[in-house]
This record gives C-alpha cells, sequence and structure tokens, in this order.
C-alpha cells in the first residue's frame, strides 16, 4: 500500500495503464480556493503525449472529470476527486509480452511482488501514465502555491551528453519559469535544446532511447518550510520525485558537485535581504550564493530550491534484448514494440513540477 | 513534526545536541528477537567521534540505556526504547553565536521556523549527534535482517577528489561488507584510503573542511519488497537518507550517470537465476548487469541495491565567513572554533548503513 | 484532512451527496483475490433507500464501476476504486435551507468549519450517502475475512422503546448472522420487530424520527488481533463506527453495563477452547462467559466480538424548529421537507457492519 | 505496532511496568510555549496510587525527567520526551502467574499475540501504569489548550450503582471543573461520592471491585474542530479514551440515551450565541439545548463537549476464578493477590482527560 502521499494534503493516485480508468482524490485543501481547470488541464497536456516527434503518437485524452471537491468553481472540504477514463489502449501489443518481462521495466518485480497476479497491460500501475492524475494534483497545487507567492518551473538541464547552457542563478525569475512553461522542450538555450532534439531524433531512427537530467526551481518559498528530522525538504522532495518512473537520482543546490567541494567553497554566506525588519521581527538573510540549493537542515532558507531528477533512458528499445520467459525458465530474445518515447524527459519536466508541487504544499500546510 | 519514520517499524527520534539526553523509541518490532546489545554498540561506535585524527577529539559516551522493550534480551511487543545521556556538552562553546548564524548550518533557518526559540547550543535538534540514535535503530535493524539474509555495508566512495577503486560488482559479498566494517576508513583500496586521509589532514591544517560520497549496499534482499507508488525503494531510502544531515544527493545504481546513457547501454538483461524453480513456483531471475541498481519499480529486483549519498564539506571552517547578527542586522565576519571534524563522511558511513537498513526493515514487514 | 481510514488496507472515501460522484479507493488489498462483485453489490442494497415504508423513498442507483484495480476479476496491487455516480439528485429542494442550518445536522458546523464555503445540497459530504462507499469497502472487506474464517452480522436491538429478544449467546453462529443478512429488518423476534416498525410507521405519520441500537457480531476471529496501545480493537472499531453519521455512542461486550458490576461478575474466567494444542503450539483458551466481548487488553481473544452502536433519531423531521438565519442572524422557524428516514436504523446495519469489517482486514493484515 | 497517537501533535508511548522506565515523546509541539513542569505533575499525581485508601497502597513516583525538547522552559521545536524511572516494582509477585492468566486481563491475549515472549511482570505494557505517560502529555496539552481558551475537567458519574448528582449543564463553567480538579474524587455531590466510597470499602474487603463511568467536559472549544469523515470529534477521542485500559463503552452527549429519544425530543434547536457577527463575518451561534454534546458532523459546535467513558471493574480481584495453565492445559483456579485498586475510577478521571486534551489539542491544530 502507497497510493498516497502527504500528511496534510494527502494525494491518492489510482489506475492502470489499461484499467477503465485513472484519477487521484486529493484531501486536505483548504476549503474556499478556486480551480481553474483549463489552467490544470494545460498544465497536463504538457505531460501527454503526440504533441511532437520526440514522443510516442499515442493519443491520450487526458480529459480529468471531477466527481467531487468542486462547488460553484471552489473547493469545499471534501476530497477533490478527478478522473481519467482509459480510451486509447490497445491490450493487445502487450499480450505477447506477458510472459517474458522487459528489461528496465518493473515487468518482473511486479510478477515476483504480486505473485502473478498483476495487470501486465501497459505496465498496469507501473505505467508512466499514472503520471497524469500526478500532473492533475500538480496543476492544482501549483496555483495554490502562486497565490502564496510561490512559483515552480523546470527545464531540460541534459539529453544524454548534449546539455543546456548553465543558468546564472541572478537570473532565475518567475518570466523565466513561465518563459519555460511555454516551450515544448523547455531549455535556456535554444541552440542546445536543437542538439538534444537531434540526439532524439537518431535515437528514435535507432530504435534506442536516451536518458536525460531535469531542473526544477521553486521561487518564492518563503524561509520556514520543512519538517526534519524525517520529513525535511530533501526528504519529501525526493520521496516524490523518485516516484515518478525512471528516476535513478535526486540532488539539490550542489548536489553531488558538494561532494567534490571544500567547505570554504560550499559554504554560503549570508547577507541582510531587506532593510528593514519583518513585520514578526524577524531579520530576514539571503545568501551571497547558493549551493545549499534552498534548503538548510530540511528546512526552506528562502533562497530559489533547485532540485534535479536524473531519468535513465526509456526501457522500451527495439534492439533485442535477453530475458526468460517466466512460464518454462527458457531464455528469449526480447524486442520491445509499439508505441514508445525514445526520450521520455520533456514529458517529464511537468511530472517533476508536479512532484515539487505537490510535497510544498503539505509542507507549506505543515509549517504553519 | 517529523521525527518519526516508518509505516509498520517505526522510530521516533528524540533529543538535541545538549540536552540531557538523545533517544529513539523503535515501535512495531516483532516479539521474541534476540538484539545483540553489543554488537548494537559496535555499530554505534563506528560514529562515535574521537576515534581518529580525521574526526573531531571530542569525545561520546553514546552508551544506550534500554528503558522499554525487551524482556529477558529479546523483544517483546512493547516500544523499545533506548536513551543515551549527553554527558560531554560544553554550552559555552555556542552562546557567542547565538546571534550570528553559521554559513552551511540550520542556525538561519531554525531561527526562522521556531521564531527564535530553538536549542540553538550545538545545533539543538539538527546536530549530526541525532544520528546516534539513528544509528541505534540500525545496529537493531540490522540484525533482524540478517536474520533475513540480508546484509548491509557501506564504503567511502570519494573524499573531495580523491575516488577509491571501481568496484567489480561481481565481488559484491557478505564478507567484503564484513572487512569494511573492520575497517576505521573503509575503503577497497588502501592506497586511495591513504589519498584521502592525506587530504583530511590537509584540510584539518588549513582549518578548511572536505566533502564526499558513501556507497552503500544491500545484498540478499530477496525480489518483491518496495510499495510502490509513493513508498517504492527509491522513495523511502532516499527519504531516510537525505534525513542525515549534510546530504544533498541521492542515487541508485548508474544514477546520475543513467542520464548520460542509452537505453541499449543502460537496460539490464535477463537470465534464470537458479536452475529450479522457488518453492512457491516462481522463476527468479538475476541481470545481466546492474545498472538498475537492485530496484524496478520501486521493487527490490533481488540484484544488489547500491545506493550513493553525497555529503556536503563540513560547514564548521575556520576561515572567517561573512554572516549577519540577528539582533540588529548588522553584517559580522565568523570564524568557527570549537571541535570539528574535518571531513564528516567516515562518520557517516554508518548513519548511511542505518537509514538503509532501517527503511529496508519496514519495507520487509510491509511486504509480507 | 481525513477521508482515510487504515493503516495496511486503507480506504479513502470521497464524494458530496450531490457532486457528480461517490466512491473509494481500496489501496493495499493483496492480489490475487477474487471479489464477487454481485455480493458486494448486494451488502449494498442493503443500505439502499426506497426498499420499504420505513425508508426514504428516494431511488438510488448505487452500481458501483471499477475504475481500476481488478484485472480479470482478481486483485492485481493496484488501489481499487469503485464509483457510484449520483443521479436522483433534486438539489432544489436543498436551496431554501441554505441560509437556515437545521438542527441536529452538519450545516452549521460546515458553515462554520469551511468559512461557507461547503457543499450544502444535501448535507455535502456529511450526507449519509457517503456511507454508500463505505459499503462497497465492508462488501469487499467482508468477502477477504471469509475467506479467513471471520464473519460479520448485525441486528437491530432496539428502536426507540422497542426492544429486539435478548441473544443468548450459544446460539452465536454463521447461520444466524446468515439469516440477519437475509431479513430487510434484521431482529432475532419478529414480534419485537413487528413492534419495531409499528412505532417507525407512527413516527412517519407524525413526521418524528426514531433512534435506535445496532448490535454486531464478528466471529471466527482468531485471537492475537488488534493493535495496542492507541490501536487496539476498541480503538480501531469506534473510531470507524463513530464516522457513521449519527453514531453518539459504541461499546463492547457487557459495555456501559460492565461499569455497573462487580469484578465477581464481570469477569470472564477460561477453560480450554481444544483438547489439543495449537500447531504453533499455543494453549488456546476460551472464557465462560463473554463480558469482554470478544478484547481483553485491545486484542481479541478469539471469542466473538460484540460491538453496539447507538444511533441518535433522523434530525430531519417536519415538526418546526428554532433555527437562525446565517445572514442576518435573525431568528427562524425550520421544517424540514423532502424525503427522509423516519428511522435510520434498518439502513444502518450494514454501514456498522461495513466499519467493522474494514477495521477488522486492518487490523488482521496489521498483526501478521 | 501503535504506541503512537496524532497526526499534527504526535505522541509515542513507552515502557512496561517492570522495565526500567516508561515515558512519552510528544512531537509537533509548537515552538515557544512555556510548559509549566509543576502543574503537570500535579495533574499526573491525581492518577498516582496511594493517595487514599480506595487506591492500592503501592506508592509510584512518577516523577517526570525531561530528556528533551524545552530550553528555558520553553518548548524549542525539538520533540519533548519525558522519561518516568520504574522504581517501586515487585517483580516477584506476578512470577507466579506467569503461567496462569488472569481472567479480564490481557494475560491471555498477549501469550497469543507475542508467542509467549511478552513482559508478562504487572501487566507488561498493558499496564495501567502506561496511563502515567499519558496523563504527562494530557498534563502538556491541557496547558496548551488552556491558552486557546479551551478547559478540560470530569468527575465520577458513578461507581457501581451508585449516581452522582445529576449535572444542570447550565452550570457548567471553568469554575465547576477547578472544583473537580481540587477533589481527590470529583463529583457534584459529596454525599452522592460518600455513597461510592462506600461502595468502594465494601467491595475492598468483600476482595472484589468496581466499575463506574467517568464524565468529561471540554469548555470553550471553538466551533469547527474536527476533521471528517474518519477522524471526527467522536472517532479521534473514542479512539484516545478506548487505549485506556478498562474502557469498555464510549458516549457523547445524550449517547446511548438519543437511541431511546425521538427527534423531536433530541433535536437542538438554535439560537444566535452573540449579539454582534464576530470578526471573520461568521454568524456564531449555541443550541438551546445540547443532546448533541458539542459535536454535529464530527465538528465542534461551539457548545460544551460532553463524553462518557465506562470502565469495567478492576479484573484484579482476590475471590477465586477459573483459569488454564498455559504450559500444560490443566486448569487452575486463581485468586489475584497483591496491591490492586479496588476500584480503578477515581485514578482514572485524569486519565479521562488526558486522552480528551491531546486528542483536542491534535485536532486543534488539525483544523487550522
Amino acid at each position: 500500500m502507497s497510493f498516497s502521499f502527504g500528511s496534510k494534503i494527502r494525494i491518492t493516485i489510482f489506475g492502470q495503464s489499461h484499467s477503465d480508468g485513472i484519477g487521484v482524490v486529493i484531501d486536505g485543501l483548504p476549503s474556499g480556493e478556486e480551480i481553474d481547470l483549463q489552467r490544470v488541464q494545460a498544465f497536463m497536456k504538457r505531460r501527454a503525449p503526440g504533441r511532437n516527434p520526440y514522443s510516442t503518437p499515442r493519443k491520450e485524452e487526458d480529459r480529468p472529470r471531477i466527481l467531487s471537491g468542486l462547488f460553484q468553481g471552489k473547493t469545499c472540504g471534501a476530497p477533490l476527486c478527478a478522473v481519467i477514463e482509459n480510451l486509447n489502449t490497445r491490450s493487445k501489443d502487450y499480450e505477447a509480452l506477458k510472459d517474458i518481462p522487459r528489461p528496465g521495466h518493473a515487468d518482473y518485480t511486479a510478477y515476483v511482488k504480486y505473485n502473478g497476479c498483476w495487470d501486465y497491460r501497459g505496465g498496469g500501475h507501473f505505467s508512466g501514465r499514472l503520471t497524469a492524475p500526478l500532473c492533475f494534483a500538480g496543476g492544482v497545487a501549483k496555483q495554490l502555491l502562486e497565490r502564496k507567492g510561490i512559483s515552480i518551473g523546470a527545464r531540460i538541464l541534459s539529453v544524454y551528453d548534449r546539455k543546456d547552457a548553465p543558468l546564472d542563478e541572478s537570473l532565475l525569475s518567475k518570466e523565466l519559469l513561465d518563459s519555460f512553461e511555454q516551450q515544448d522542450f523547455p531549455v535556456l538555450s535554444q541552440q542546445a535544446g536543437e542538439a538534444m532534439k537531434q540526439a532524439i531524433s537518431e535515437a528514435l531512427h535507432s530504435e534506442d532511447s536516451l536518458g536525460g537530467v531535469v531542473e526544477c526551481y521553486a521561487l518564492g518559498l518563503p524561509p520556514g518550510i520543512g519538517e526534519p528530522f524525517f520529513d525535511g525538504l530533501e526528504s519529501r522532495l525526493s520521496a516524490a520525485v523518485f516516484a515518478i518512473p525512471a528516476v535513478k537520482g535526486v540532488e539539490f543546490g550542489a548536489g553531488f558537485g558538494a561532494a567534490f567541494m571544500k567547505g570554504s567553497e560550499n559554504n554560503d554566506g549570508y547577507v541582510q535581504k531587506e532593510a528593514q525588519k519583518e513585520k514578526q521581527g524577524k531579520t530576514i538573510l539571503r545568501t551571497l550564493t547558493n549551493h545549499h540549493g534552498g534548503s538548510l537542515g530540511g528546512i526552506s532558507s528562502g533562497m530559489p530550491l533547485i532540485l534535479r531528477a536524473a531519468f535513465k533512458p526509456t526501457p522500451s528499445i527495439g534492439a533485442p534484448q535477453r530475458s526468460v520467459r517466466l512460464s518454462d525458465a527458457s531464455p528469449a530474445l526480447l524486442r520491445v514494440e509499439g508505441r514508445h518515447d525514445p526520450c521520455i524527459v520533456p514529458r517529464a519536466v511537468p511530472c517533476v513540477e508536479a512532484a515539487v508541487a505537490v510535497s510544498l504544499l503539505d509542507l507549506w500546510y505543515l509549517a504553519r
């Protein structure tokens, strides 16, 4: 059991790739919050497939239907449930693979865990399709966070060996995040973006796939958010981001780079943020650099929160791979056919934003 | 609130660096389990300071007293509570720093979060000292896991720019993990280890500090452990490991490296593990390589679990750093004096093991 | 937030009386369990209105649609989501009452809690209609419990001042529980049942309503279920039963009667249950009497679990009642019109069974 | 596992009757709250034994030692841990009973649950002694609630067949609750109290025991507290109160009495509470009567919260009782010797207050 996440704002995701529907229940939203469903849907569209040559041509409707939780356009104290029908499923594609676990997928681990009783069609409940309800929840969370002055955005930092231009942190702004949101393929350097797309095209033609890194930002996060010891920012955010299929690494600020630094390089000195104290009488500081990535002791510092998530290459590739027939333990050579993304990273961008938004909203309310 | 972790085996940590005591309550342990307290204490000793020139000369007793949960040497269904007295505290060292937050520490974020009401002595409840009760729980968890055939060990992968030799995964064995456990400074290559120690000595003399990476392994983990969507192996383990102070990145298997791979490189093909099926009639496989690091879809695959945690350099350094007086917002130059580890990584090794052990034990019981 | 219940088997309920739909997500079910949906629906029908003259003539379809969690008729490791459309709603009936809180309902407390932003139509998420998804979950839980040899049933113990015949506990059997399940109006003494129905008819004609008591039994519960200190049987079961609207009291075994006893009367002496020891080598006992109602120290004793729930009279009555207009604080006389049960108790019987079944299934898995 | 309770303010209790110590960790307290430890201890003294002829002459020190969570007398964001040493234990008294489960105690159910591995001395972790740390937490919670204008008190409603005078609810006031707190044997009518004491004395001399009912009140609770569907006031409070050993029934307001009423009798009409609206623009009401006991739809109404808990007679009695030797399943006649309360009810009064206070504080913070 574990399709739920969060303490104060709790989301519960359900569905399989080929079940009648998938969806999410969001419990704990304050009442009286207007939810702009069109913006939520626009956000979800960013992860929908079939939008460009770099993603699977499979079309998903991803049109959420609200069963509960809204009244006259506003949250009403009841859990918000959104359901998405599964319309465009081709179960036959997968029937042949039932007996032969695909390398890099959860087929084999699910087979063992569920004693053979699981919905293997399209990856069942391990399908990336379950990030659609996650994005619904993320789209809602982003709106509530925005009303508190908190913006979340993300870009593609790298695809395979092609890297985006480095970010001058002093340029981080809501406008920059908005510009990322406008792009189909959000990067700083369009040139770097083209190189990435080129690499994806090549992978597509060679029936291979590529990994990549997503970098996510939260701006406007006030200091004081995060619940150490065990529910600090890094713990909660990493738990949410690692739930996204294919994530193999998560880091904050300087991240793994900090392990190769000296303290005198890595420490971020303090200066006063504002000339006057805040209303509550607290002195508000900012740091001169941001190697800590917005979190100290698991608590937000008021500096931009910076998280990077490493995505492995899509495991579904055309090249023949070694596997084993579960029915009789005989070896098998497997070629995964069907409709697959040669690189999941562009569609993963809103998923990372969603995981971050959902976690931050929960922590925001926990910190009150 | 969040000093608790786990669903079925739940640990609750308490204490501050300079409070009367620190400790842990472990709830949910099955009854009838013998606990070898001497082994637990030997495990805890590995994180204790003052053992060698590379750590702070401050002595901590770290002698846990069992208040409840054991009867005639065995668990008895009641929560196991262990308390460690705080004896060797020098509160005066920190009094001067009360007003000036140390860069890289949680002083400033705690000041904001707790409205100025927090125990700033020695970092309060953000102190690395709270990893002592974590290690107590880890020492207990390791014993229970061992009875299930699961071994956990770790080594220092790098300190600053000095790296240990690469590990040939085919050599991973309980014996290797045991040999790591025997070493004060656990590495594969003693030569690499000496180079790391050399770097630490140099940092010590220049009143600076160094970061590093710990690599942790779990062997013998049966396939099927982990509770997706949100409580998969990576989510739970990363949440626990990020709770350790100074961790800035966590990755599994190929980790961030997978983001720079093609699917044809990264996918781990399957072969049968054993000639015969298991008792339950399941076909048991193993993978030819282990880029997935033992987890697929958040569920253990039966391959070695491999996790890396990046530690930032100890923020307490002698060099003058820029800070601000909280009382009047005036700038201040700060030199952190007192007893500090120039590199926390050697003492962090058992902490990572503990975080992993506690999480795995919980997930093991959840998977039943 | 709190539309979720359970630790290992966790249900999340959503919906309002007049939202598009209501439903439930059940997370944590073991895979491979066949679910007989027709039996689940038959169970749900017992709480559906419109079946006899004693309940509201309002028809509810209560036909659950399974969105996820079943594959080829069996649980598959994914959360089981069932949705019920809200078809037969007359929102106009309630529009007039928006401003005037109905005594005995949650109108006023919801108005305060949600700052006026709640779905007041038909009681919103406080409606007894939300017990439909609870009963879906209960119907599923009952099937799983039955496979473990545990049967749950209930009867109407009293309506207003009319009481059913006392139960000779030695006659408690699965057959008796089945016979209760067959009855529209489950009682031991048909004569007593007729007297209760007569009282309900009279209340209906005088536009009044009646309270009553439901007595629920669990047979076949093995000893050892229940997680003290805080999640003992009584704590978990009472929490679930008190979630049913209109419950004002819960007791176990002798219950409040035990408060008027001496120890020498109330204590239940032990005798051996079976001539031979069980396989695990434990001596299995039974008690000579069952004042403890199947629970000692929050743990099942192996004796029948007996729980009674007191239901207050339906607050919707025709008689004029004093209330206040929320808009201008002026006094108002209120007559609740529309379709209401003069006595909720007959329809509450399966709800109590459902709350008990869901809790016991969760505790059963926790005790493993 | 389940020695923890609460969502936002979470208490974790540990210890056995004869372990080295017992205690409690309170996580989630806001920082900056002064805790008057002398008042906490005065509150705990009310449950301590040995204070009068009606309780066991066994002395317990019950002097809590604060290990963490307080700094300069105030909460500091870290969990508050209090430990009580177990000094006055006579383990020999119980050794003889190891093999023969005492009727009415948890000896047998613990034996089954823990496979014989449990601390049977003095009831182990089922001992009423574990209500001492509960009372510590309750004493702390009461202080925080008081600062929010919420007072909690309780009286003995009945002992065996001797009942206290009925309470005119219009007389409910903080002063009345304070007067209950001052009394060793808190009742409205001293005459009724004497009759109860007389009954207890008689039970003591005949080596028997008596049950009774405690009635608990919370005044000043603002409307809007409680988290339906599953964490409504009744669900949370009953779960906490049923955790107290020997409680067999819990009811609110009219409670079981409501089941014997008509709607026209039971409904509580509304009138305006104050001439002017509150600041937030809400119209605040009160009810003319209080059959609902302060909770509607699981949410506080602003009226006094009234809860009654039924306690069974102390199971330890001198009269011979039938039991069975667990070692060889042979029948045994048991006389429980040692130091026992002939009636637990007077000492249970602060325990009920503590359970209510802890739950209300948690719900108060959840409702923000």
